[in-house]
């Protein structure tokens, strides 16, 4: 696969922008939103994730003579589609939702103003990435919210694709998680890394006391001995043999966990080993993390459910043109009227409506919002946040949000939305979008 | 991010390399195996799918200077560890399913022979692909399984991570989809690609007529036209009106399909238009698609429930230690013993028990087969299929199953095994897997 990022792309992109450039529809001034017209069935809040990266990938997202050859020898489009392709770079603004923000049914998540041919282009891109990666950031915030301050390690490299694990890392990270297993993760995006082995190493040896002392050999008593190979109780037993009291972590990953947990802290203070701490790693979600609150877990490990948005694998945005300008240059609200799918069309900015408190209430949509009037967004009892920022102006992107300094911005951010979330946001049960989206003409 | 796939891989992976090569057991002769302990609940089946990807993942996984360079600032291994990786090709010997083979719990899919540390240091990207594929072949079967031989076109790239739905497109191809919208699966892995417009489109333009006659002036009638933007029913004599009754073909993505399928076509063949095909696109999945058996429905297309595993975005599968050679050269069965994850140690083999129809029977694995015996797989009555192929030999890859080629082998091969299930299989019920898991002693 090549590095330009323009063929993770829907054919169909292609050809509309073909057909507009026949019609001479393509340059006409659109705006394109991204959004979600519900959150995933009973949680109470979304988390943004996947932006910085996106940037990124819209800078790289070029028509090399590669692409275009193929696109010519598969007659996807025609020349003069071609040409304009080859000189493709993205040249309008993009407002959008702050990564690690929050956000929920209806809020203008991007925001895309161009013309039409360089906005629709970009659909299947921006949708991937927002979908995925804020999948994951909206199941690793329930965990995060339930683990009581205890770090969280994101393990699942192994359960989504190859690149997708690079992307999962991130996310959860934005989203409170404190490392990843992933190493790309921690090279691209400045994840902490962390890991030290796996049953097959206990496995690979004579012995388990073999295995433990090669690796305590290795890395010090400070590392973290695998306990349940064989037998737990055993395995902890020898654990504390082998790194002596000043073990610094056993990991369990099997078992009955709250009954399992108390036994080993048990079993590990009465062998002297009172600072050794212990990490879970089995199969954990929101629920289970949850339902070891009383017991003496020190750190857990999730895979599976957190690269995998616990249930709700991609997030349901959609892209959609809102609104355009007319010929006599005024912008006309659009959107599709049909059926359950319909869409609240217009050119958008939305603030969040906070009480005397600094708590959410709201989600206040500003609905046909014109080019320059920003005067929706200041609130009258300056409480209100405005919740769009600008990514990228006339082509050019604001760096800020980019690379590990951009990821690192994220997941302060989101540590501070969350503490403006009102309490019932924690709740893991099913419910409404703890706050209202309202819709308010600008 | 880099060519190199090395770094997608947990940071575990390479301590234990860091621990066996100091502990002097990284040479140790081993058998991992991937394999399932069970298919998504429910499922009766599940397909294998990723092989032809992994491969060429394996084969570009090596550790460049800047790999190397990484590992040393962060002191992930030691320098001994960092020469033996920059050193690192894989040489040993991986068997497995073909891709497109069907799989059931505990079928060893994919064995690796080699060195410890040469054989551990590929689990987590062979997981991650095998998982991600897996899961998207397995729902894509059950689709075209329930789709009476109409074409299904995989369109959910904006569903997933931008680099997996690729992955998805092909997998879904190998599972028997027609067809994908992403673009990069047809140039990397020759899948057909399709797409005409969306709702963007239509909404550009000044009117409904207007955005049906750009896109007939530059692809002709045989285009599709999407008629749900506003109303179907005018939609439809409205694309009527400007394609003629020529017109290709009409989308319809909203509504309730089986009543709108049928207005349609009535409404199509009322206005002469009798071979003008109606492709649905509405959040479809198994069952939808099924219930749309009676309707005059003459393609599909399936987003996001085909790229998401349609309830079970990983396949489960993990890689485990099976077997190592003691110092006397003897193969020593090895697995995890402690609760319910505990494995089946030993080197495997397996064949599926054909009946005198050519019916699927049984899995048969073989359990402690040795180096050079493959008795094993000789079917007393010559009815049972071997399953394990040799896809690396020494390090050498069987360049077969790569690239375009080997994507069309895999569907190919998945077209014959699916021929071979009991009819059982295809119901989309929960229930037990379709032909039971026998071991064997070899």
């Amino acid at each position: 696969m090549t590095e330009s990022s323009a063929f993770r792309t829907d054919r169909y992109e292609l050809t509309m922008v073909d057909a507009a450039i026949q019609s001479g529809t393509a340059g006409r001034e659109c705006q394109f939103e991204a959004f979600a017209r519900r959150l995933p069935s009973g949680r109470r809040y979304g988390i943004v994730a996947g932006t910085g990266r996106l940037l990124e990938l819209i800078r790289d997202f070029r028509f090399t003579d590669a692409e275009l050859a193929w696109l010519d020898a598969n007659s996807v489009v025609r020349r003069p589609t071609l040409d304009w392709l080859a000189d493709y770079a993205f040249r309008g603004d993009i407002w959008g939702y702050q990564e690690g923000e929050a956000y929920f049914p209806g809020s203008p998540l991007v925001t895309v103003d161009g013309g039409f041919a360089e906005c629709v282009i970009l659909e299947t891109l921006i949708l991937s990435v927002l979908n995925y990666d804020s999948s994951v950031a909206g199941a690793a915030a329930r965990m995060v919210s339930v683990s009581l301050g205890r770090p969280l390690a994101e393990m699942g490299s192994r359960r989504t694709g190859e690149y997708s694990a690079v992307a999962a890392a991130r996310a959860a990270y934005i989203a409170g998680f404190a490392s990843t297993s992933n190493l790309e993760a921690g090279r691209t995006w400045g994840v902490p890394t962390m890991g030290t082995a796996a049953h097959s190493f206990t496995l690979l040896h004579d012995s388990e006391e073999d295995a433990f002392r090669a690796q305590v050999a290795a890395f010090g008593a400070s590392t973290t001995l695998l306990v349940d190979t064989y037998d737990v109780t055993r395995g902890i037993d020898l654990a504390v043999k082998v790194a002596g009291p000043g073990l610094g972590s056993i990991r369990i990953d099997s078992g009955d966990l709250p009954t399992v947990v108390a036994g080993a802290r048990a079993q590990l203070d009465s062998l002297g080993a009172v600072n050794t701490r212990i990490t879970v790693t089995s199969d954990l979600d929101e629920y289970s993390i949850a339902a070891l609150s009383a017991s003496p877990v020190d750190a857990f490990g999730v895979g599976t459910s957190v690269v995998t948005g616990s249930g709700h694998p991609a997030a349901g945005m959609v892209y959609k043109l809102v609104a355009h300008r007319d010929d006599a240059g005024e912008w006309v609200s659009v959107a599709k009227t049909s059926t359950a799918k319909a869409g609240v069309g217009g050119r958008k900015r939305s603030v969040r409506r906070l009480d005397a408190a600094g708590i959410a209430r709201a989600e206040i949509v500003l609905v046909g919002q014109s080019d320059d009037d920003t005067s929706g967004l200041e609130a009258p009892d300056g409480r209100d946040r405005a919740l769009l920022v600008p990514f990228v102006t006339d082509g050019v992107i604001d760096e800020a949000y980019l690379g590990v300094a951009g990821t690192v911005r994220a997941r302060t951010h989101n540590a501070r939305v969350m503490q403006e979330l009102p309490i019932e946001a924690f709740r893991l049960g099913r419910g409404d979008p703890v706050i209202p989206t309202l819709y308010r003409q600008a």
